[in-house]
């Protein structure tokens, strides 16, 4: 008799995004005509073509794959050279961090990575999250056995929770108690927030104190705007012994649809047996990606260095200054409409107030059926995201306009 | 104190490619003259260039995501709809096999795929493999804790090995005992023996019998030119109530650095709970695939797909002929070296006796610093490997003919 792993069956309902997707197909279905007006502001996926270095690129290694003395098979598992250097110099050492280029671990994209790190991380942590947070990391978790059955209110039992509120500017506090791992996302998805230098600081601190791992989530870096908010991490001294960062392209340069991410897995990063024998986990990461992968398409890979060509950065540049105009009108719309707004300045995310008590799928289903415009409700991204949603700024600007004209009208209803 | 996960630490030494890149790297560096002659029959990486018709494919993707019109973000996360049903149609329903598209799971290939299969079983299922077996199914129980400590012999407590020798034909004989999950790959990697549909029957009829689950492993199954053998398990009558069926564009279009391949996880098939509850495996790998990843490139896609295309076939047949006349060219050649030879009929690999009671190793090193000629060491794939060693017939037809010349020359070393 062959046995399921039997945490798939304490996670809630469909993860959020699928969720959404049979929400807005079935209310198409019945509304043919409304339907033609929706404009999706839900999942935060990019609209902006790809940047012409990186068609470009792509494009010159698809031909090289198909001539025989350009030909390329397997690639090293941990990605290309010529990617991991790029990236080190141009991301980290460009900007005074000192990370080598055999420190990046080229993927897929940033939601496996988020996923894949458990692999080689004991079942014994204890972990911390905020709320409301990304859902990749939680479900990974139970998923993983690293919690118990969910509570009536979604969260799980084992793991710890840190709300981010607007009293706390949706930066969690420093846990009271002793945590193994920590997942922490900025700029944020979903609240948009940033966390300030000193923060991250005292998050260095207590990791450093409680020998705990800082997982952190660094996807929308690329949207700071702001000069005095860290971009890594690694700007932090002292993080090298105790964070590990994720990153994607995705956001960047608009890759959800080619898939390429990192980590950066720094080689004075210890993590410990049972019996307390201290180990680098660089070595256990690299064992995995040998193990389980064989990278990234190479075409993808070519296309992932163009983006640090002096073309493709302008016309990334271009891409983020395009999303950031959006959420600055989406912004001044739903301030127009009387609704407390957050994030959008250093982050493609806005996340607002419900009005009027509504729940965030009251707000999500009046939205979708009043105004034709797919939202994020809140609540999905856990308890402290009740009476909020969230806007992506991923669109055209035609339709970022269109949004918040509608938004207006939420005032009058 | 964050804790790693243990079980890394039981693996042995390098993983088998890795360690041989090592030794040849170390070889050539020392040896630059003999490097320039070097042949590599190593590792089962294709040599010849992509099919045409994937070459126009993938660029004209490329091309779509340069448009905003044509652009695409994320995908659905178990593959296009396109892909799922090109593959359930062409591999399967044309080939009358009950497969239906949302029973087809695309990924970034079979390596992955055979790994992330243990993320939604249980950690208790008495696990067989077959020994020689490709590494990686060994390696990835290990790191999920699914066995002991390794033997001085390299094995694993805990694991059942079902030894494939001359003896039966390298198809491994069913078990006396209860096992719950059953790794096959046919045709064979490293042994390229093949398994008869009488065979494949008893595994089926054992596998109801025990309520097990069989994980075949089909990735090399374009090679099959004998008519009366299986391509796939679904081809017997049962199959759908107890196997899981991997396969790859890896070997048949060429796409060992494009990366992409499958699984088919029938909707029949069931797993327990501990408790004895019976549920369908598809709905967990669904939310497997949502929960962890965003599936693969969509030009990798549009490229898979077109090996379905008319050309695509006709290209695709090209190269298998083509890898498949090297295989016989070396078959030759290690008989006229009066070497006992196995495989390479319906495989690209040729599995060879090693002269004169050399091991594995002895063997790859005699090859490598005389004949400069790289091969795997059969013992590389597990205790019974000991005493062979396997030559791909993945190269260019002037490599294949001149290192059938050089193994001529082993007979009077």
């Amino acid at each position: 008799m062959a046995f399921l792993n039997e945490n798939y069956l304490k996670l809630q309902a469909g993860y959020l995004f699928p969720e959404i997707a049979r929400r807005v197909r079935e209310f198409c279905e019945a509304n043919p005509d409304a339907a033609k007006k929706l404009i999706r502001c839900g999942i935060g996926d990019v609209t902006e073509p790809l940047p012409e270095a990186v068609i470009t690129a792509m494009k010159r290694a698809v031909d090289e794959l198909g001539h025989r003395d350009t030909f390329r098979g397997y690639g090293p598992e941990q990605g290309y050279d010529f990617l991991r250097s790029a990236i080190a110099q141009h991301d980290y050492r460009d900007r005074h961090i000192d990370i080598a280029d055999d420190e990046i671990f080229v993927s897929d994209g940033s939601k496996p990575d988020c996923s894949f790190i458990l692999d080689i991380l004991g079942d014994h942590n204890k972990t911390a999250i905020t709320d409301p947070v990304y859902p990749v990391y939680v479900d990974t978790n139970v998923m993983s056995g690293h919690t118990g059955p969910a509570r009536k209110d979604g969260s799980y039992e084992g793991l710890v929770y840190m709300p981010c509120t607007r009293e706390n500017n949706f930066v969690p506090d420093i846990p009271n108690e002793h945590v193994d791992l920590v997942y922490l996302c900025f700029p944020n998805n979903p609240t948009g927030a940033v966390a300030t230098r000193e923060q991250l600081t005292k998050w260095v601190e207590y990791a450093r104190k409680h020998e705990a791992i800082l997982l952190f989530d660094a996807a929308y870096e690329a949207y700071i705007s702001d000069p005095a908010i860290p971009h890594s991490i690694f700007e932090i001294p002292g993080a090298r012994e105790c964070a590990v960062e994720f990153r994607s392209f995705s956001k960047n340069g608009g890759f959800t649809g080619v898939r390429c991410g990192f980590t950066v897995m720094p080689k004075s990063l210890l993590a410990s047996t049972e019996n307390g024998r201290k180990l680098p986990l660089h070595a256990l990461w690299t064992r995995r990606w040998s193990t389980k992968s064989n990278s990234v398409s190479y075409p993808v890979q070519r296309g992932a260095e163009a983006i640090y060509s002096p073309e493709g950065r302008k016309q990334v540049r271009g891409l983020i200054d395009h999303y950031m105009g959006n959420a600055s009108i989406l912004r001044r719309a739903a301030a127009k409409a009387d609704l407390e707004v957050f994030g959008g300045e250093n982050a493609p995310y806005v996340w607002v107030s419900t009005p009027r008590g509504l729940t965030s799928w009251q707000l999500f289903d009046k939205m979708l059926t009043e105004l034709n415009v797919v939202i994020t409700p809140g609540s999905g991204f856990g308890a402290q995201g009740e009476g909020y949603f969230r806007i992506s700024a991923f669109n055209s600007r035609s339709n970022a306009e269109e949004v918040a004209r509608r938004l207006e009208t939420l005032k009058a209803t």
